[in-house]
């Protein structure tokens, strides 16, 4: 089977607008990572990136340039990544490109009286683009077909989350945190039908807001900061009255609501409190621990008695020690384990599901799972460019 | 042949946002137009679409709002094209689908100084939504890749006039008069390669802005009320300057050029100079078919005088009796014929070639003409979204 199985790429540019995630699998009954690049966004890139996020009005040239200038910069990353394996774009079937969410508005709404309410995504970094400059078919907007079926064109990851990290004698939760933080539940012996996913809330996004905006820093390194802060818990009692984290699934969220402007409501409250920037990192940090343990009351707790239940956790955010901390604190009963150690590599767990998705594309599988986005009925996903 | 030959949908709306033009066809050695059917583009969408081509500044909310909400309306057209062909969507093999252009920015630009110069293009009308809509397998996006390849982005249409109007005794112009104009030159018996394709300039798209603006009206009906004013010749000469006319192709232009500033520069002459609303109706329409005419210089001027020379007309405006008679005035040698003549229907021509450039993308054949659109290379265009 190795001989012939070709390879696949993933690419993945989460929330947190950080970083270019290029992986490069196989896929038999495991993934096999041939290797993982991670690229910086260009840094003339990133606050443009930011800016068409985060504001309301944009300049429409500009914004459809972007779409262009993104697909050269995932395009460097992919070349870099092919070199750093050794490989040429000839050896590679496809590439599974995530692209970068501007907006994910997956809420149904009307603009104007006789046009129909339609929710809405989109992903910048155009595929067609990104497949003429490397020569290899792409697949990207995965989440919009989904959308228009009435779901919440996400979470997508756990169909590989069931294809891949289902067991037989535990519960898994399959916990990654990236700039938001999202959960795929796997009961004991699961069904992909007894799947259920969500986003839990905010992950690294408004850690990552706080530590450069108060220390200068791209992100607190190891919790460290956050550590060394007090916890007011007043604050933090009011920041997790958001109504997102006590909603039921399915529910997907984004930079809409833990975005910039969240970020601005904790730096007044901060400010109006005289806290410290440390308190601030703080109270952000267990906002997202405690946002994830609260996460898993809303799955079902018969199963969850039913079976030893571990955490398989992955994304930026496992490299914040503390924040990894005070999740396992929180969930005593709970073992909390990093993907690592169960063969996914935990900081491209996202790039090598889209690697996967670019395969079930061109095999005409289905990734949509029952119960995960609340679309109203399964439909390949994905739109294919061709390299040649 | 025929019994198992299956079909396609074309979908077009052009720069003039009037309509939603809709084909069903099947393509042996000649297309077989099965069914015609064009849908007002829904009155609450049009002066949306109208403000986001036009304006610099948009509500990305909005912008990504429409792009589901615009598929939406594409999927009413479908719905009511098979119903009045008597069949299904599962009669279908896909949609080409253009899509409504948004910017078409085929020139590279540098958008900040680490950043590589891009061209870009966009055009709304979500490929994947479309097909989950319809349950049709969709190729959309044409243009992108080809920009990316650094060329023009279009005409495309000049392979389907190259597969079904190349004419072994005849050069033969394809005119498209639509919002704005093109034309294919075919000499006769030409190969793939002598084929040249380029935007000539405006079509309707200012005679529709002014009979709008003056007259309350959507066009110049037959050309009727331009026939009655007065040609202001200096004027003429002035519009004449833009120098897109006399630029050698490749090249294509838009709503950027001679969009709304256009109009407006138009309509601030004919007030300077106290010219009648139907004078600047005359006007227009002469600069149209003036350019046009003109156009014809740029071509090669030896193969035209080789063997007799046709114009093959199509789109809205044929309807426009007086342009066209103001085109075959000016080109006295030339055969002026619609394209009904030789069983293209001209008011869906440009649908069906996006009919024909699914089958293409399914097939995996090239849709590019060296020449047409400077493009490096050859490559499949198009994206593919599955309706299942």
């Amino acid at each position: 089977m190795r001989l012939f199985s070709p390879y696949y790429i993933g690419i993945m540019t989460g929330t947190s607008m950080d970083a270019i995630d290029v992986v490069i699998a196989r896929f038999g009954d495991e993934p096999e990572v041939t290797s993982e690049y991670s690229a910086p966004i260009p840094s003339d890139l990133r606050p443009l990136l930011m800016d068409l996020a985060s504001q309301e009005k944009i300049d429409i040239d500009l914004f459809v340039r972007m779409h262009f200038i993104l697909a050269q910069a995932y395009a460097d990353a992919v070349d870099s990544a092919l070199r750093k394996a050794g490989l040429s774009a000839d050896d590679i079937r496809a590439i599974g490109l995530h692209g970068q969410t501007i907006r994910h508005l997956p809420k149904p709404l009307k603009i104007s009286g006789s046009l129909p309410a339609a929710g809405a995504t989109f992903q910048l970094g155009s595929g067609p683009a990104l497949a003429a400059l490397t020569g290899i078919d792409v697949i990207s907007d995965f989440r919009s077909a989904d959308i228009t079926l009435g779901g919440e064109g996400a979470p997508l990851v756990p169909m590989f989350d069931y294809r891949f990290l289902r067991s037989e004698s535990h519960n898994r939760i399959v916990l990654n945190i990236g700039g938001i933080a999202n959960l795929t539940y796997l009961p004991a012996k699961c069904r992909e039908e007894d799947v259920l996913a969500f986003d839990t809330g905010p992950g690294n996004m408004i850690l990552d807001a706080l530590a450069r905006e108060y220390f200068g820093k791209d992100y607190d390194e190891g919790g460290a900061l956050a550590e060394g802060g007090r916890l007011d818990e007043g604050l933090l009692t009011q920041l997790l009255s958001n109504q997102y984290f006590s909603e039921p699934p399915p529910k997907s969220t984004g930079r809409e609501l833990f975005g910039k402007t969240f970020v601005e409501r904790i730096r007044s409250l901060i400010t109006e409190n005289s806290l410290s920037p440390q308190d601030a990192l703080r109270v952000a940090t267990e906002l997202t621990a405690q946002s994830i343990a609260q996460a898993f009351e809303l799955l079902p707790q018969e199963s969850l008695k039913a079976h030893p239940t571990e955490i398989i956790a992955s994304g930026g955010g496992v490299k914040n020690i503390f924040l990894c901390k005070r999740i396992g604190d929180l969930l005593p009963h709970i073992k909390f384990r990093i993907s690592d150690e169960v063969g996914i590599p935990s900081q491209a767990k996202e790039a090598l599901a889209f690697a996967l998705f670019a395969k079930a594309f061109l095999d005409g599988s289905h990734i949509h799972l029952p119960k995960t986005t609340g679309a109203s009925k399964k439909i390949i996903l994905g739109s294919l460019s061709h390299g040649k």
